[in-house]
């Protein structure tokens, strides 16, 4: 489905302190895997978070985050948290995830719509604010121009 | 919207280990806060979760996660998670919540899809299964008979 | 032990996230309930953490933390965290951890040590930098004059 | 300090959802790095902890933890946990920790002590108990005999 979305697998294994008294991973850290796969999304294609958004005051604030589990994953097991950009715009950002167990078997899936706010949690257009970034994004990731 | 449904509030206060570098609650732990709004739910109702469930070797597999983030909230704010129980059948429960700030403003709205299933993760009819504990949550919710 | 020193009891629910596959608390989880309890200890005596430090530009940096385990906590249990503190200088806080059971047992056992720091994670002394902020916590809390 | 231990190192990188609103990682969370260190530390040496371990009814209860902090980290930091087992015996193990920045600064170092126990918590002699794996574990470990 994302094949032509630019992607990025992020290797890791599900750990001890992800899972809960059932002895799978617990729901809830299936999104802190959806945050480590678009962290690394974004160091790949050259814009680490941190230095990229955070240190110039931009946030990009959670509006919507959804996720299906297919299958139960515990702790130990090696997956990969495939990432995609499935829609941008000059003031939200759309990601795709899929869990991935090691024999390619999808695990979960879901997705998490953000907006760009300033640190006080207001709304602007990412190409009026930081042009500059804007026109990078645009280079690497080709959707606005569709 | 969840008049006609059981309900149960449980007010927490946003942690700071909730929190993120944004100075706001990290979009993930809304889950966690699902997860204490269901089990207080659970409690309140007379089925404390690991003596109901846990102990006999059910549980509660996720299917299904999401929620939309509307108002920012901050470590110290005092929440109210509002648990709904949406609808429940022989093989499923689906949870509705609301996350409201002290004077009443919607924070965060979401669902969780859950099945029931054995200790190996195998979906099973609860009222065959566990044909008295089915008993009882039916009279206690009603949803069924409808 | 802390009878001499402040002391406050905040009281919560050990939650299923707070647990692992063992079907116990976690043991780092018990760092977010010191935590918790800490950020109560100032609420309660007319500190919250937020206005009163995080929104100044004011860092509480963990120098030093531990824990002893004496006693499982599972899902679903009332639990008090009793937060003394037990040292506090122009440049440093030292509080101590009680977790107990609803039946007054010891559960679990600790401290943290914190000093004062500028968002750039500087030490400074609090008595100089906010003489008026020092002065209201020495007044609440006197250890400093014996 | 560990030169003459059983260490093992893993890479990791800190990330948004172990941070908190001053910016660094979140002081609770490195307790969540040091078990992803032993859990690494068990698979390299051939015990992954879930097979070896809790699907034999094998729990390694916490029984103490500490932690000095030394030097902040932030979101995107690449680090190592350095992992040491300092002391192991019939009823117990011993690790120790040191979190290292990419140019091999200290960042963070502690410990964590733990028994062997049975599923309901209760301790026993690991050699008597399950003596294939303890004889196992000294051959590769070789510290009991010295």
């Amino acid at each position: 489905m994302t094949d032509s979305f630019p992607v990025v697998d992020f290797e890791m294994r599900v750990t001890w302190g992800d899972s809960d008294p059932a002895g799978i991973s617990y729901y809830a850290r299936t999104f802190d895997w959806f945050t480590n796969g678009r962290m690394n999304f974004f160091r790949s294609y050259g814009f680490p978070y941190m230095e990229t958004f955070h240190d110039k005051g931009i946030a990009l604030i959670n509006l919507h985050a959804d996720c299906d589990y297919k299958k139960m994953v515990t702790p130990g097991d090696k997956i990969f948290i495939r990432t995609s950009l499935t829609d941008f715009s000059r003031t939200r950002m759309t990601f795709t995830y899929q869990v991935l167990t090691e024999d390619g078997k999808l695990a979960e899936e879901g997705k998490t719509l953000h907006a760009f706010t300033d640190t006080a949690g207001k709304p602007f257009n990412l190409s009026k604010r930081f042009p500059e970034l804007w026109d990078q994004m645009i280079e690497k990731w080709k959707m606005p121009q569709e």
